[in-house]
């Protein structure tokens, strides 16, 4: 098995010592199916030390699920969700929050991926046509897509506009961890604190094995959450091993000490590539990813050495650091880059 | 936490110690998401050998989702799905088949919870009519949600007749295991020769962690099945955790080892308990269940010291013996029903 | 074109002439479409005229999306629709219900087609349970597809049901007006004052060109009603054309009329074949449809002469009376009717 | 009942009279309901003498039924349909393709609201990549709902290149006569013989009460559309009344007398009002569109008298012609507007 450790994504990763210890400690005896289980209560009661008593909290397979049942919760078939045109649900899920939730994506550009008022006002155009879906709610991703984050300031200001027009302000905090350690502000004051209401939670990207979270902030939304869990799928039967996971993340600092290694290492690897010749960052790195454009043909020579995504912009890729990311990782890559690029520019220009 | 074993359910259990084994060996370094590891192309191989090498084998998260992806594959939304209104995606999946697919499930009363060609016969009726769905899969249990087996010719029969009116036969085997082990058959025996299409192969109920398998055999219905499973939200980012249990499971005996001690114990459990006052069983022990009629008094008391499921027959209760149940657990059970039933009967019947 | 008035479906004939009037007087000059237009506006005032002011009424093209879009306005996903195993939305309407609103139906088999508490109860077993579909609407057709009728009492028994679970009363009333002409009540009298919801409302089989009503008694279910007529492709855009035909039925006695005749004729008709050799009746005679057992080998003959629908009971057949059916008709069908049972019985009983 | 004659929309005309006179003769006697009768085989066989004898038609309610039951024959829930920012479909439609066919609609802006092979390539970029709805159809508006139209050419080579990547290309053809006309070529020419796979014939905005057909080029799109139409709600009962209008408009030449006459008003209508101080075509008048801006203020002081939509862009309208505007109408409409512009520039500019 090839495991060199890489960039290509913070879920190449495997699972966080400190999680499998967790995992295998609650391998023990019996207990009931399906979140009956002292473990995840035990795992909701530390989210809710985490964001407050009345939270509700929701364990799910993965992400995708997390999101698109998220929507679902939030929103009637005839209405529609804001997104940026970069958004995970918009572009990475293959459809499942349309096909799941019945409803439209309304998706809007954005180049750092990160959504304004100004930029989705005019969605508001067709509020009350009875030939248009009817924007219902803001999804952002926290951080985006693109490596960048909202400030608090900035997420307040749209949780207030998605209030006064009566929408509801979901998160795709597929890396909030991330977001949290980066703005280095508790994980509740950049989500319920600054107006969310519904965030998915994720774990996977942060050390987990398996296992995301729904968090409800509005209850109204959590009201069936537990038939709308089912009946996409996404009820864990043997939950424990899900909970003692977010329990172990969760209950002292690992969530932070995970989410501020992969920025770090992140900010190096985006200092030491930038400073390779012909490399340029394409995008601010604000969290654990970065963003470059590369010499189009040195990808291929990389590829064969390092899995990771090139993304749909030509010449640009995509790397992220990971909880487990070492700076001796960072060294191996840049010295490979390095060397093809050395390589590739050799040859002069093509003509 | 509370971990004593019961017969609640056989996802009660927890991980088997080789499967666990397993997952710990695979957590090194960073390999690629979404199945494009060599851990996933493993387990892919391990299938093969088992079922065939024209087999294609998609990982999922749970049971719920590989029935529900299975039927999305066979069909499509005006079609209909045949089954037994004992059915798990019947009566046990909060509509999530009918959901994801947008089928409509015919179901059929079976008293032991086995379709027959004479059951289903009438669903035929409607073929061709244009108000009416059109039968499109049979979906069998096997075993049975009664804890009942299909034989190998009865599978044959219904394939037979699936295939002769242009059906396609989906089997639920979320204790496929089990079933192999009951007949004394190969897997492959009681499944793809004996005429199935497609079936949901069960991890989670003989000792797994989480995941399950679809497993094809009628190529057509894997053509497109990866955005299926995408969009159904059962693709695993890190799913070499799930890879590697399966190869645990399937390279070598244990998922018979596992479904052995479950028949047995369940055949044990059931031989006590028979023998006890006021203790009927009411389904036939084939595989790991144990349905039996109990004074409805007891129940709630028992409930006290174990957990399990009530029917939704009045006085039926349904046991579940694990591949980790041991002899001790069923004396220890056995000691305290009887002297609740003890208690009981002391009472003298109710006036 | 073969246009003998026969017994196939009151769907098979025309418009009645006061219909067809007032379409064409409706046809002059230009008026908004999609129901912003002041024959539409007429139309909503006389419904609310008969079912009181409090009504909100929607006019959709046809029945099956009257009823699909009433369950989708009163049910969500995980929700499911009590309704008899003869139900139109169960057998006749391929799927629609469950594909557009998502829900699953949970069909009662009931000999004469009407639903009782009883019967239904066990569906309140798997309330609150997760794996479950949560039971959320009743539907009943008035009168049934079987030629039966609730009386106002048993309309009411289901409707207190209804809602002490929680639960909302769909009326299907393709036929609502032969109903109401034969329990000789008000239309208001056996809809909302006996606890009818939401109830779709048939025009087509009783003169109308096209165009059904949804009428809602319950104001929450109208909420959102208008996005989800346009998304269910049931927006007319020359609405006017829908609206007139029901003034023209409604605003006199048109409607009572024509329901009158269909009545009297089914009466007729029934007592005339049943005292024909080897016909008997299989249903009571309450509405527009007569059921009958017939001399199987007739049938073929029959179809020759008569456009009609067999059962998927063997031998028996189902004849429905409409609006402009004439004594003469009855006369010459019962005569070829004759002729053919003399034919068959003269062969003497098959060997 | 206000019924001036205006340009609000080419569905705010009524019947045309040999259309109303086809309905009324067709009115006699009892015929099969659902399409089983002699006027819809009369209609069908009309089709294909204009469109090539292995036309598949159905006929369906309205053009949001026709569209939506398209792209559900066409297309799978994991692909997408590529279609114009500006397409009918993506914006007047209350989501309903998606919420039927379960796909995503991937939308371009095109400042005519014209697709190009050069604007949509880029959809191309996730094929094969499983987190990502794959392409399957391109569906284009003729005329396009902006009043442009694409040449035979521009169609043929959008054809070439979604069959070159194995997609389908269907056509809204709300106004496709309209299109026939303004090109002066035969139906024919401009879908199937330009490389049309699927096609939504409009009817009510050319003259007919209502009904659309769906035509279908490529065979294996037909293969199950009765069942699709059926649980699309699209079914019509008494289809004879729809299959009249069809033959009706099309046996003869009076689609193309109706088209002309509106693409000639459109014309006449963009001459006069383009040449009134302050206003602009905003769109080429290749239909029966006109796209115009207007001194914002006046906007309302006309709604007054006419009804018409406002396009979302600030100072913009939109003008229909239809089958019935006469010179006249556009006299009166003309002298209407003069006037108010009159009025408002007087005013001088705001401040």
């Amino acid at each position: 098995m090839k495991t060199l450790r890489g960039f290509g994504s913070d879920n190449n990763a495997g699972v966080h010592p400190e999680i499998m210890a967790a995992i295998v400690k609650a391998n023990i005896g019996h207990v009931p199916g399906y979140g009956e289980d002292d473990y995840t209560r035990e795992a909701i009661a530390v989210f809710r030390r985490c964001f407050g008593e009345e939270t509700e909290v929701f364990f799910v397979f993965g992400g995708t699920g997390a999101n698109t049942l998220s929507l679902r919760a939030a929103a009637q078939p005839h209405h529609a969700v804001i997104c940026a045109k970069t958004a995970h649900i918009n572009v990475d899920e293959c459809g499942a929050p349309e096909k799941f939730s019945g409803c439209k994506l309304l998706d809007f550009a954005a180049p750092d991926g990160k959504l304004t008022v100004e930029l989705i006002r005019p969605a508001l155009h067709g509020v009350g046509d009875i030939h248009q879906v009817q924007p219902r709610v803001i999804s952002i991703s926290q951080p985006t897509e693109l490596g960048t984050l909202y400030t608090i300031e900035e997420i307040e200001e749209i949780a207030a506009f998605a209030h006064h027009n009566h929408m509801i302000l979901h998160m795709d905090g597929a890396r909030i961890c991330n977001a949290a350690a980066a703005l280095d502000a508790p994980l509740r004051a950049i989500t319920r604190d600054a107006g969310v209401d519904i965030l998915s939670f994720g774990g996977a990207k942060n050390g987990l094995m398996y296992g995301e979270a729904v968090v409800i902030f509005d209850r109204h939304l959590a009201q069936d959450f537990e038939f709308i869990r089912k009946q996409g799928a996404q009820l864990a039967s043997k939950m424990r091993f899900i909970a003692v996971q977010f329990t172990a993340l969760l209950s002292g600092d690992l969530w932070l000490r995970n989410a501020r290694n992969a920025n770090r290492m992140a900010s190096l690897l985006a200092e030491r590539v930038s400073a390779l010749p012909g490399m340029q960052l394409t995008q601010p790195v604000q969290a654990n990813a970065v963003f470059a454009s590369i010499p189009p043909k040195v990808i291929p020579a990389l590829l064969q050495e390092y899995f990771f995504y090139p993304t749909e912009n030509p010449g640009e890729v995509r790397w992220m650091a990971s909880y487990d990311t070492k700076e001796e990782d960072i060294e191996r890559f840049v010295e490979t880059l390095a060397r093809l690029l050395d390589q590739e520019l050799a040859k002069g220009p093509a003509r």
